[in-house]
């Protein structure tokens, strides 16, 4: 994958035009590092909150016919950042965009895709619903916790995938990356494991995990082999940091060498950056997903490093506004 | 109007059984007493939130077939609210409820009820079409900020008025109350105030304001007369009670004598409640629709009362179960 | 506010094209006074009943791919419009149509707009939904009766205000205009009567009245002050001219000098124009949304005047068909 | 088939309950028939027109939980007719009615059925598009156009048929009926007129008729022999009897002897009674799913005859209320 | 009826493009003889069964905004020709497809247009709500069952006839053809058999049938006269040709002189050669809606002709391309 | 788990009654075993092929407001089950049904889960689509391919699981089964692996394949120990068991004593049994879910086993019916 450094706005020529891109609150960074890459302004819009809690969002261009593209990530307040995207979605709609495509880099939600216990919501679909409901013509995200999500929703999704950032920076880290191993955290994220492990022509392992409830869960036992070896540890996201200190401690215990982290989403929460700065790993890198304030990469003990994806985001959109397919950009 | 005190469990026979009622987290003791009036339990639900802020849902009793009722205010945080009662009505019909009421005693979003400016989204439509998609089977609610708003609906609503209760407070209040002059505080809110006025055999006047922009907004007049006399300010919610304070000092400035307020809404957001202390008002009186710490209740220098409808939501909840009339009940 | 005299054909580029126009048979006078502005000629079609009253339309040139504007104003027969309107709309879609905006001047059903009473339809989101069932991809109307209704909608909605032509047109009677009182028949109209007010920079009053029965209604006061004044009386339709007889008799009882009356929509059915001829006014006048037969206006005793607001309608359409944006046209 | 003479509202045990019949103002005295076979009071409603032409319709009983039939036929005004059935279905839902039915005795739309020329709308499907939307849960009606016109419909038809109703009328006019012929005024109802045969065991012929234009159709030929015999003319509706005028004279000039008409829906447009009065025929009987006035009876010239459907549609009604098969109830 | 040889590509231009047709299994050399009209190439698609008999297709080419026609006959293994449309339909949509249509020249559940007897499905709209579902934007086929089913579908349908093509065939085997007598097998294809005669300018009569059980038919009569005619049979398909033999021995019987057949849809299946073979007919002909191998028409001895429609569906998809109406070619 | 042996159906009390259940052809044996535990009759239903190969569903009995259930496999031919299903549906909701529930014990295209190469459908979601929009209002199926499937539906679902049945049969074969080892035989499927492996308190081990290309799978390592040791073989389906065969293979190669295979859904395609019959394994187990011929098992070598899940579908129909939890009762 070679992504090109800049699509000038003078190529983007479409049947459906002009191109507007937007963006909520929760990342504005990224949307608008996506802009740069796309050479098209980032689109002027208002978002307030009245004296009784309820967001209002006024757009300051006209949006007749446009393509417009809203980028809004699910992070923290997430509750906030959905409703706001609805709003836009819907303003867009009735102020009379020609198509509207919710960019949601990170779709936190895409972890409740399952009845994990009775009598719960599967949000993941609900969310997808929602979207549509307010009138989302199509979605671009990135890394959903499991590819059956991207059926949760009945408009076109382009569904990115940041394995390739990923294994190029481990390669980067460490060149003799294919005698090292990828572990898996728990079964979950064993596919995507596996698949960082071709890339890097490494070694693959596992750790077996058993939930003794809602919120507890053991691990039973690290199947394959870790010892002298460097590890990759490789998931989907990292919040407080809680299960990734113990996957480290069990690589550890099992004699891991050196060990290196890399996640899509890195949300970050809680005691995660003091946790990750008494970590006893060599590397923990995440995209621009969900936004790392300096802050968090100060207070990380030089643990922290953040990968940028917004070409990719740029390519998709240039692709999906000329009809091109995205497919072919990044495999 | 005269609320039964209580429609024992044994009595509410209904081809939809059994009759549930769950809590959001916005407004428990509302729900408690509406649940204590019905002479059922509240029905045992636990809401929490992932370390990455997504909130997870989970009902701890069955819900087969049952006509469940769901009490979920919009009160700040709203978009958790909101995105909280969604996810409950999702869980309720894939956990085969046979019908789901969704009981908003305060719809927040009801005042994004137009375009007052162009590409903006009239969000109090928007938030209906969500909660039907979600699988609301009908809406039970409390004095909307226009009574159109009942038509953004496609479901059954019913919507319960609280000015008989309002009506009621002040005529304990002051006895001679049809001497008194009734003031809407705006146009929006003189159809209300003309209400309340018939049923006090009142006197009527209004402000008329002028909105500069999108958040100023001048007095040009006040209309009709209040000079020497009682003063009644209706209005369907007060949050900053910026507006309220203007109000009174247009009313006082005018000659008002003494000054009730009452509205239905008591949001109380930043610095109401030091405005209401300091405030040339006797009273200014709202209903539990919306919670009401008890701290603030000390903070108000003895200026605030909270008025009780609980009674009413109970009665239509009885109502709307057994297939009796609602709009007998309250008129 | 300077409508432009005439768009020509030529200038009309478009994604979506051709631009299309036809009419039902409401007021085809309006509509062929559109089209004159947009310079295109008015579409050819052939609306006509069976011998069972059905009704039969017949496009009787291509719309594949068109724009079309089908204009139909729900004047009497109401019924036959709202269905001719539908069946237009549907044969519009059938046919291929790329895109269908209902133009619907006068939508007579948005005062059916709240429950009034128990058990009755809020015909004005009926309508709206049957409309949009038929295939109506947008709507472009003038002065709904509240501007809530506009949510009734789910498609995108144009709605245009009459206010600007009604002020100009008072002004232009009235030099001296801010001397006068704009006078609101009820609390339903005070809104609108304020924004004429300000635009005037008059003064301001209001009727209160009091609703005794589904079809009685007594006034209880005159709110402000008209003693000796000008006295403007708008609101946003007038049918048997009942209630206007009534509002000007109240307003002479308390010393009104002069008054005019000003509303959108002139229905003008039964005793109407017998009483407007008879009353104590210098002027009625209301736009041409309706149709008012030449043989009405001289039946009124030299009281009636037309406004004519197909040039706004004009300017509408070439602004959606062109994506520029409506809302910065009219204000 | 033996019609029991009355099912007592006792005996009505149903899940959905109460049993409620309600009707608009196209045939009431049907709607009452029904109601007196049923053994049930016609329900209490209220249909007017407001000053603007609005109908506005008002249930003056509570409809929660009942099972609602609403009887309209599409009679003159027609439009009227089915947006009044639409407000009624509409206002039922929302005053939470269990479930509606549409009791259409005669869907007159059933004509348009197809597209005979291009860009017209196939208006019977768009109909049946608008009942759903309003609400309505079912439908029950009688001889559609083509029998195909019940999928027009996504919601569960009962679709009750006259032939029956017909055919004996025929037997008991007409002892030795199966030496008659019956005859197809054209290819449209020749599937019609082939069930009478076979139900009377009589011969079959069809007038062969070529379209030249939307509205003019010219005969080519009798195909099939009609000399010396008793001739039976049927047919699903008489609107203006030109068509019939002409049958009966190719019948006639044919050889036919005696000639008998029977339809199912008699709609008498126009001049329809004095042709009918003028008509060289023994009789033309039609059912009352259209209310045939008694003035049109006495004007006919002793030719008029009406056949009684009520009991067909209140058996059908109990079996629907029920849960009973209803096609059981008719072959 | 003059049907241009070729629409070369370059001319078709369009809003909506590029113009891309794929085709399913049922039938290819249709598809590819279509495209070989329109001067485009086949579109590249792989169709394959996993082992657990699951349809998998994969698009080889970019569908991105592409106008899409998907041809599918709907031939034995019917459920087979129906599901794989769905996919296709699914995948080209979930690929950005601007616009997908159908393209079914046999739509084989038409037949299955009304309740011949209870508590079955109508199942020619149930596949029209399917492939909406699936996402169809359009359809286009030819020569329904009944014109009716055109109804089933709320997407636009061009709905082509054979009619001319099937008339021009009689002329051109029987010079004299207005001497001839087109004979309709059965009540429901009368309709066709007229206008069929009226485009010879010759005789028509028809056989009336009775059904004695869902299987189960005997013929009543023949109705109009054959005796020493050329007979034309016509009818919309043929399956196992047992129907034709009956309709053959009747006409013979009757003294018909020479037989011709012609049908739209030759499905041919069980006997039906091997019938056709011995049957006392001059010639059997079809359309090549549905594919008839080479080995059919051998084992014929001679009775067997395909018309070719080609043409007719590659006019209609340019038309539909490039927006100018389909209903002006085929009148 | 202790399956009640009977439900008697004077137990099956419910609001919606009668309980009724069909069956497709697909697999009747279990539908009548299913029948059997309930102690209810399988509903008299006919399904046909017309000669145009349509299919025909007729109920024989009335399904007026019943409870309905329709049994109906996903198995060869699969196109052929899927349309029956839905015809089924949809002739129950016209015939009035009160409810119905699609019983799939196998739902075949839960495979087809996502996007695994560009330009495919997702067709687990599409059918979900479909069989929604044909009217399913319920789900009850077994072990689908990924939990998240479930969410692929919008109306609930109920999803039975047969872990319980596989590791009780494993606990049965081998009684030590705790020093065994589950072995996964790729990625996808360690999750339902390492779940029986916690029930049986064994150990885990899996396979990694690496994809190369739409159909080549090539396994890279196996993850963990079976050196020596009892082996597992637990996955969701087998068709051809090309894969059983290598996943066996490596088990040897690596030291595996005996080897187990236990699976959900035998669909036992093509060489399967061949395969199975000369397979080094103890035993290969399945469940009814698919119906296993007898022929089948006679011809596996004594290898195959089938076991029963028919009381598990007839307890959780119970519990849907009467509105009992169906999460209890097999956890």
């Amino acid at each position: 994958m070679s992504v090109p450094h800049r699509a000038p706005a003078e190529l983007l020529n479409s049947r459906r035009s002009p191109l507007l891109v937007f963006a909520g609150q929760s990342n504005r960074p990224l949307a608008q590092a996506i802009c740069d890459h796309l050479g098209v302004p980032l689109g002027r819009s208002k978002t307030e909150k009245f004296t009784n809690d309820n967001i209002i969002v006024h757009y300051e261009e006209s949006l007749r016919e446009g393509d417009v593209f809203i980028v809004q990530t699910f992070s923290n307040p997430v509750s906030d950042s959905i409703m706001e995207l609805m709003l836009m979605i819907d303003a867009a709609k009735s102020a009379s965009a020609g198509r509207v495509t919710a960019v949601i880099p990170y779709y936190s939600y895409a972890r409740s895709d399952k009845k994990d216990s009775p009598r719960i919501s599967i949000a993941g679909r609900l969310i997808a619903d929602l979207l549509q409901e307010a009138g989302a013509d199509r979605i671009l995200t990135m890394t959903l916790h499991a590819p059956q999500v991207h059926g949760f929703f009945k408009v076109p999704v382009d569904h990115l995938s940041a394995d390739l950032v990923l294994s190029e920076h481990f390669r980067q880290c460490v060149p003799d990356a294919h005698n090292g191993v990828v572990l898996a955290p728990d079964a979950g994220s064993i596919k995507r494991a596996s698949q960082i492990a071709r890339r890097l022509d490494s070694g693959l392992a596992m750790i077996d995990k058993e939930r003794l409830s809602d919120t507890e869960v053991r691990p039973r036992a690290l199947i394959g082999d870790v010892d002298g070896k460097t590890v990759f540890i490789v998931d989907d996201e990292i919040s407080t940091a809680g299960s990734l200190v113990e996957t480290v401690n069990i690589a550890r215990s099992m004699g891991a060498k050196d060990v290196y982290v890399a996640v899509t989403h890195g949300v970050y929460s809680g005691p995660a950056i003091q946790r990750i700065a008494g970590l006893d790993v060599t590397q923990v890198a995440s995209t621009n997903t969900v936004l790392v304030p300096e802050s968090k990469v100060e207070a990380s003990n030089g643990k922290l490093a953040v990968l940028d994806v917004a070409p990719l985001f740029a390519n998709a959109i240039t692709n999906i506004h000329t009809g091109a397919s995205v497919s072919t950009l990044f495999t």
